[in-house]
């Protein structure tokens, strides 16, 4: 089941797409897809459907982000051996943990904004995961019963906020538009194996970005099992998993960010696809 | 003017207290104090109330956190020289940002529990900021203006998880009852001059830490406008600001951490007072 957000920013109306791709109205059956939404017995109502009784939306539609009312944004870093290495960062041995503020969070296909005087924003396609139940010290073997489902995400970063400010990498990884997500939910049972999804992220129609989650270090269930050490996860709470090789950050010879103008296009297997315009600070919307 | 939240965990009424201290419930006039709440001409419209008109709540009560629905709940870190040193790291040069996750907030008496197998739980007195207006890059001067008023927090901290597992310091200070907050909101009128605050903190009625918020390397105007080239600080945002010197992992010659029954009382001047239990995460409610 793939569920999805369509409207204008900040008046997103539920949906679902249905098996020709077209987006099915929800709104006679839930008033947004928050946390509650994506509890097991509200995905179990939902599936019920028949797709064909909802109302069938036509024309171009604009995308929000999947997820209402996301709670906590948290993300890992270094999750790929590759990537860990061309960011010149030994490979972790624990999970890297760090947040992303949630007023980052936008559309799949809505602009990213460089900051004012922005040198280094990059990107870094990744999978993310959508919490369904509450996530407390729970095992890698149950963890997977916690999570309703996975959403792909562009982790969008200023390389210089992010290492070059002092403190934590959070400094760079929350700018407004910094969290594209979406376009759809996809369920946990229509993913299958989370470990098998070939990734990949273009430039300006050049492949940065080829990856497969199969190079995790940290899989999804070790990842949910060890964050509910340090924290309680919620239903709506949004994990990015980190990224695989091919930053800007790491090119050879020299270091390539992005510039107003570019197009990023990523995607993951079974998740769909984004395509975000890069445009100035000053010529933000 | 005191806003507070008061009753079960989750159930929380919006209340304010009257000069004589008494709680009056405001729940004829808002239905919680969210981030909506805080913004200037809301809380211009509380202010007008006559608090002898509202209902007077007697018995003793729980009092919640007096923000509801926190977005994001962001820390300055190292903010007092005093406590740089003591943690042997550098005196910041631009303001050290982390991230609390909101799962762990919680009231300002609630227990405090310390994580399964921990042994390095840590206490900090902090002055919290409570956003009132949408704040993206606002200057110092204007810094104030996006400022709803403020409250007390202990910035409760897991050292071994902070520093010593990896990562950002984001792992070590979101565990679940780690952001008591409260018992008041106090409006920035009231406050009057933020810089000129004594704090205090006393493990089982020994004081540990002593301070003012006269000695904050960054005060809040700049904390706020810093933030604020970073992320969007939303109404119903908390920042906590960093906190002075005489955490336990500071004790000469051996640091102190908390263990299960230890009282924690705390406070600043014009915002109230806390006290926490601790108690082992197998003894929690």
């Amino acid at each position: 089941m793939k569920l999805l957000r369509y409207g204008p920013p900040g008046a997103e109306r539920p949906g679902l797409l249905d098996r020709s791709g077209r987006i099915r109205d929800l709104s006679g059956h839930l008033s947004d897809l928050d946390g509650a939404a994506y509890a097991a017995e509200s995905l179990e109502r939902l599936a019920a459907l028949d797709p064909e009784s909802l109302p069938l939306i036509s024309g171009e539609q604009r995308y929000g982000c999947p997820v209402a009312k996301v709670g906590k944004f948290i993300a890992i870093g270094l999750n790929f051996s590759d990537h860990a290495r061309e960011s010149n960062l030994p490979i972790p041995t624990e999970p890297v943990v760090f947040t992303k503020a949630i007023s980052c969070i936008q559309g799949p296909n809505d602009d990213v904004v460089i900051p004012r005087g922005s040198t280094k924003t990059d990107w870094e396609v990744e999978l993310g995961v959508v919490i369904g139940k509450r996530a407390s010290y729970v095992s890698k073997d149950a963890a997977l019963d916690h999570v309703a489902g996975y959403v792909l995400i562009n982790d969008v970063s200023e390389r210089h906020y992010q290492a070059e400010r002092g403190g934590t990498w959070d400094k760079g990884k929350g700018c407004d538009t910094f969290g594209p997500i979406g376009p759809w939910f996809v369920s946990k049972d229509e993913v299958g194996d989370v470990q098998k999804l070939g990734m990949w992220l273009d430039v300006n129609g050049k492949r940065m970005q080829t990856g497969n989650t199969a190079t995790m270090i940290f899989d999804v269930e070790t990842i949910v099992s060890y964050l509910s050490e340090f924290m309680t996860l919620m239903p709506g709470d949004v994990i990015t998993t980190g990224t695989p090789p091919g930053v800007g950050m790491g090119i050879k010879p020299e270091p390539v960010y992005l510039k107003p103008g570019d197009i990023i296009t990523l995607g993951i297997d079974k998740l769909g696809e984004q395509r975000q315009v890069c445009v100035a600070w000053e010529q933000r919307a």
